[in-house]
């Protein structure tokens, strides 16, 4: 005996394959939904169909966006000689949030895992180093990807391939975070820590 | 500075309303409903604009269904002399879950609760009482209402309300879990399994 309507059934389904919705989470979701007033679902639908047909990838940073270029790419008050180099469109929301960058980003879109079988033909590299080519006002390239194997291996070859070109490669320091207790600090930013240590008599 | 462009942010939004989903799932439901298959992301939206089409009350047991009467009212082989009235359809499944009860359901889609400004009229009482008096073989009420203190008063009204017809309405055991350790039972349970304790010798 089926559990619930066919409908509801297909309901749950296809919520529970959104990341990280359980069987019980897409349970209470469809339940809701179906509970929603006529225009309230319409506008969850609306939002749904509406982003998927408006969000492209920005020709310049790959980043995602209605309008291309996208607005931080059409900013003129940006810093054009400086790029960001990113993992996702989340990390741009993330420095954008901090409100010091005042430079231009571009998302790879993922990075280098073999785990997952991601090449490094799944990132939008081939567009970085066109968008380089193409640009000679850009002085340096901060490779911002994620502090994790697959992030260093991915900024390690974005440094091989774009140096040569004289254009200055840097990468985000790891370390301490603010306020941490070294006491509870992994051996690996530990290392890192002491690796990438600054001279307190200024340079 | 926008952090997303507005349809993404529209789409978060929308997301974030659901029951249980935070900004950070939604961003992640977001990002992965932007980067899903067109067939699939048609999938997701069909879904829910079908369940909402094609769901409604069961006009018998207010049971949500796709066909009115439900598979379960409709169902020839069920007992139609018990009728257990539940809170939610959510209740209806675990009870179906467990292949063990055959009569048939009432949903009351809620139960009395001052807190929440919910009022007996915003259940199905009326409904109940109205199927009660036109189906004279229903022999018995189960009230399997949350052991919450408004799931009590409304089983404490239903059986007020239903007792005078001749109808033998019953409540859930309530006591100690299956399995569980009276050390770590709470009080209100414990009182419960002494007040409700079972003759050992038989009756």
């Amino acid at each position: 005996m089926a559990r619930y309507s066919p409908s509801i059934q297909q309901l749950i389904a296809e919520l529970s394959a959104l990341p990280g919705v359980g069987k019980k989470s897409a349970q209470r979701m469809a339940f809701h939904i179906l509970a929603m007033e006529d225009e309230k679902a319409n506008s969850l639908v609306d939002s749904i169909t509406t982003a998927r047909k408006l969000v492209k990838r920005c020709s310049v940073c790959q980043n995602l966006t209605d309008s291309d270029p996208c607005s931080i790419c059409s900013d003129v008050m940006r810093d054009k000689t400086t790029v960001m180099v990113v993992e996702s469109p989340r990390d741009v929301s993330t420095f954008e949030r901090m409100h010091e960058y005042k430079g231009l980003y571009h998302v790879l879109h993922g990075v280098f895992d073999p785990l997952k079988r991601k090449s490094l033909s799944d990132t939008t590299i081939a567009q970085l180093l066109e968008r380089l080519s193409s640009h000679p006002e850009i002085k340096e390239v901060i490779v911002a990807t994620n502090q994790t194997a697959e992030g260093n291996a991915t900024a390690l070859y974005l440094a091989r391939l774009i140096s040569p070109s004289g254009i200055k490669v840097t990468r985000l320091a790891s370390g301490l975070p603010m306020g941490s207790d070294i006491e509870y600090a992994d051996d690996l930013t530990l290392a890192s820590a002491l690796r990438g240590r600054i001279d307190l008599d200024g340079e």
